[in-house]
């Protein structure tokens, strides 16, 4: 069994990597580490786990860890895990990050739009950028992975085929992102308290959001030129999933849906985690939920001559650690769907 | 006091008018009609109006109507309220309409997108669109009005001055709108079969929605040559509320927040209901909740050469009824807040 | 017209206060003070306020806002207002406390329940407990009356016809209650963190909550005998309302529904805003909400000798802000509804 | 693999059936049948199962499925099930019903509760109660086995080792219950509209809901006298799970905590599907949503004399599927926690 660790085991992301990792065939979690909860079992911070998981949270040492553990997943806040990961923690482990010190590759980017200063530029060069239908092969032999944000996740996989094959137009993309409220994570905020984020809805850090330069990093490598795009995530009133409405001019102003069908065949028809829906179907984020599907559809609008793509996922699996444990089996030349090959809940 | 009269009293929208007009100064709802409840109660059908309101739900009798009322409310489904309006019930009294039929001055236009005759071109021409803010003059003489539909309220007042004074691209305008649930209306049907919307999100009608041409007019108007729009309106688990984000490109890329500002001031530094947020906030839904507010925030993006700018209204409210008290007003020439004085009510 | 300073605004019974004197027509909120927000528009806490409520939130002077205005509403936590409210206060202004300390006529028996020593105990004589319906006579000429608390209201008004007239058995009384969210506050707590408290219901403070002993000292005052009850109340998913079940042997076991409606039409039949169900019907908290209602619903089981009687209230009007209005309307002569008189919302 | 054949495959119970048994090691659905849906792919009424499950929804022909399935799980109308079911398919098969017909041992009872006949009287004394924690034996050499209702799950499981060690008074049980809305199942109804539901909590059926004669019938045999009790269910506002508050007086009026946990322990501490919460803890909803869990905690009130007990499920799994699934396990000589071994989801 693979040995994983997991510093940072107490946010709604590392609580769902214990839940998938639960029952994988081929790993299992041998360490979990806290800053506030150190000493208490883990069954206690998350009492669904309790009969599972009889997991103690500890301190964090990451250089033991890395000594003892096959794999290390990291969900700590931004700038930290890139002061953290060094050369003898990657001779000795695999590190999967869940944070987003290793997503951009250039620092400078990273920093301006971070506002922190990035404390392992000598490591860039080695990670790999997470997304596994699109880096599948250079996350097979990678030690450090980036595991990429929700959203971008949600918008790099709506948009890389229209890029890639030049059906829409790099300058024309507008990406409007709608989230339920565990992306805001377990933290204590004004913003996310019951009584302020029920029944309600708003935009959030319009046009600065940090998961901008990620996305146009991904999606300039698919056109192969320089992307800026516009970007507006809303906070909605659900505890999961994300859904997300991209808007394009199309080249062909008069692109026929099965021509862009056949687009998205040609990349995903062999994904087992990307659904294109049904024609006259559109994502909903509830088929996604507690699964690791991205749910794809689009609608070519002649009127405008514009196309709308909207994809759907679990911002904690597709956009978190069902991610990372996809990657993970990548990593250990494991069957890619192992201990993800659930279905969605639904109503739940 | 002003004797009003609503036909098709038993959804949403009807309810939400009595409520408003229970505590009217100068008006009161003298009749309530019904297909499905005559004879009853309508506290019994709406047990909030219980102690308050001792009305009868009564068959629909329009011309009888016309005559005992001063001027009468239709709630009722498109193509209908066409065919019952008649110069006659126009000579007796006054009609605000809260359906589609009379928002559209091409009947053409209007049958192309809703798929029904209209049974009722020639009065189209007396019609007036009842966005009080912009047509306050022609209001105030209407036999009959438009009442708006709830997104495009949203969508014109966030944009209207915009155009208006030629600050973004015509051809730009595309159109994310979030809406609560009620938008739907009390009728059973599984979409909004409480476990079906709760803990989901889906975009629905995309680039067919019948609020597209509406919208497409009344913006062509403002910007003094037809416009083509993106709409893509979403379902979000929420009774109430609309937020409504809009993007378009800027004339001028660089142009200045202060600049746009003043161009919001211009036409609305003295509207009651609509409220500029502070630069730096963003409208949210939970702030214009039971109120006839509309809130109205902007952001230009030097990046992308783009300004998005968000609206978030009560679509019961502003979206409806409030906006069609405030209608009333002005064509009985009372304060246009009469009735509609009241705070949003948060949290709720 | 009445000048009224709160104590502790920023608050949802703050807030709720606030929004139900914007239109009273006697009083008016001239001081509002905050410990967090000094300085600050109160319109910047609570944005609904926005076009209807220029004030500044200011620093608390209890004595010098005692002089300058009519009546002081306290909203403070408990054991605090006891400490502030003087003589030399009550001699130069009225007081309606939101919080506890006056509420339990026994200081020892407040101290043993909540876990502090009561600083006001020379007061404590001269509080009225504030349930307008059964202590109209008193409030009219207190100086210093007790709020009662949002469950304590429901329960009390469910039940006191009940014991008045012998209809039940004292010693038999369970209470379970359900509360929205916003009875915890507007403080942050991982308990009503969005994502916690969401699709999730759970109990708390079973058989130790703090209105407990409130519930039993006005109920053993109807009954004229001690009474010890049991009471569990949950926290359900929605943002206001409170329905309570209660529990009662009846002491004639074959009690016809009629016969106990009598007993409630006997206390309650002119109170406005209390609202019997009709038979068959069942109080549910959409029909009350942002409204000063207390809805009451009884079924008489045959099967087991029992009454189950329900009560439902919107926590933060007739639970909380609505009670002190109508308290201040009582103590200063005013209709007993002014500026309560609105209907409730729905849906909402 | 056993075959399985679902007949009413298109509720919310059925759905959560083939999520459960899609990764079942034993157990493979091989027959869905559907009133409305017939000839539909289920992944389109269901789309969440999509690249998942290929079957397709078939006509209803009960006694050729018996001869091809291993089992039938029956999820029909109450009234229905007991008319199809007959020797012929027990002969031919084993069978599962999710409806009541079968619970209630005694037909009479049956009928004057559901207001409907009993068509297959002569099978109830070959139907086993399938509350696998207490009629495991039983239920291992069952062909029909009644599964249980969700309340009922929740309560008798909650109070079985209280009454049978006679810790509490049989005549003073009262159990209010609180369900999420998916136990109102599919079909379209005004009170599960979802702007009816929302944010509002409601007591039905007071007195008189269906599962009453069935938690009597249940609790009865384990006091070894008959019961009477008062059942109070609620709606609230989230889609899955169930709390269950129960009252009844302590015969030791001091009794200990921890003698009651000793009772408890006695029968479920090897119950892998029965969480004992942690002295100080009370189960919640949000942990044992969509898993078998039943989570029970208690708390002795030595001011009243009378113990609370709360119970939680998922009124899905363990209050229908599970439950369901892990019947099928015992009666096929599976491990009972087979295809059931997964971790609750939270937040979900």
């Amino acid at each position: 069994m693979i040995k994983v660790g997991i510093i940072g085991a107490t946010g709604y992301g590392g609580g769902e990597l214990v839940r998938l990792l639960a029952f994988h065939p081929a790993a299992k979690v041998t360490a979990v580490t806290s800053r506030s909860y150190i000493g208490k079992a883990y069954s206690e911070v998350f009492e669904n786990f309790r009969h599972h998981e009889e997991l103690m949270l500890q301190e964090e040492h990451i250089e033991s860890m890395a000594r003892d553990c096959d794999v290390l997943f990291l969900t700590l806040p931004h700038g930290v895990a890139s002061g953290k990961i060094t050369e003898y923690v990657l001779q000795k482990t695999r590190v999967i990050d869940f944070g987003a010190d290793f997503r951009i590759s250039d620092a400078d980017v990273y920093e301006k739009w971070y506002g922190v200063s990035h404390a392992g530029r000598e490591l860039l060069p080695r990670a790999v950028y997470g997304l596994s239908e699109i880096y599948r092969e250079k996350i097979i032999s990678a030690r450090l992975v980036a595991n990429p944000g929700c959203y971008t996740t949600a918008g790099i996989l709506a948009l890389y085929p229209l890029l890639k094959e030049g059906v829409i137009d790099p300058d024309s993309i507008i990406i409007d992102a709608k989230s339920g409220v565990s992306g805001a994570g377990r933290g204590l905020d004004l913003g996310v308290h019951y009584d302020e984020a029920n029944e309600s809805v708003k935009a959030y850090k319009i046009g600065s959001h940090r998961h901008v330069p990620e996305m146009e990093e991904q999606l300039s490598l698919a056109a192969n030129r320089p992307i800026v795009l516009s970007f507006t995530p809303h906070l909605i009133p659900m505890n999961r999933g994300i859904l997300l409405t991209a808007y394009a001019t199309l080249n062909d102003k008069k692109a026929a849906y099965d021509d862009i069908y056949a687009v998205y065949e040609k990349y995903y028809k062999n994904e087992f985690f990307i659904r294109i829906t049904k024609k006259g179907a559109s994502p909903e984020t509830k088929w996604v939920k507690a699964s690791n599907f991205c749910d794809i559809g689009f609608t070519p609008d002649t009127r405008t001559g514009r196309v709308i793509v909207i994809s759907a996922l679990d911002n904690l699996v597709k956009g978190a650690a069902g991610q990372a444990v996809q990657n993970m089996n990548l990593m250990f030349g494991l069957e890619e769907s192992a201990g993800l090959d659930m279905m969605p809940v639904f109503p739940a």
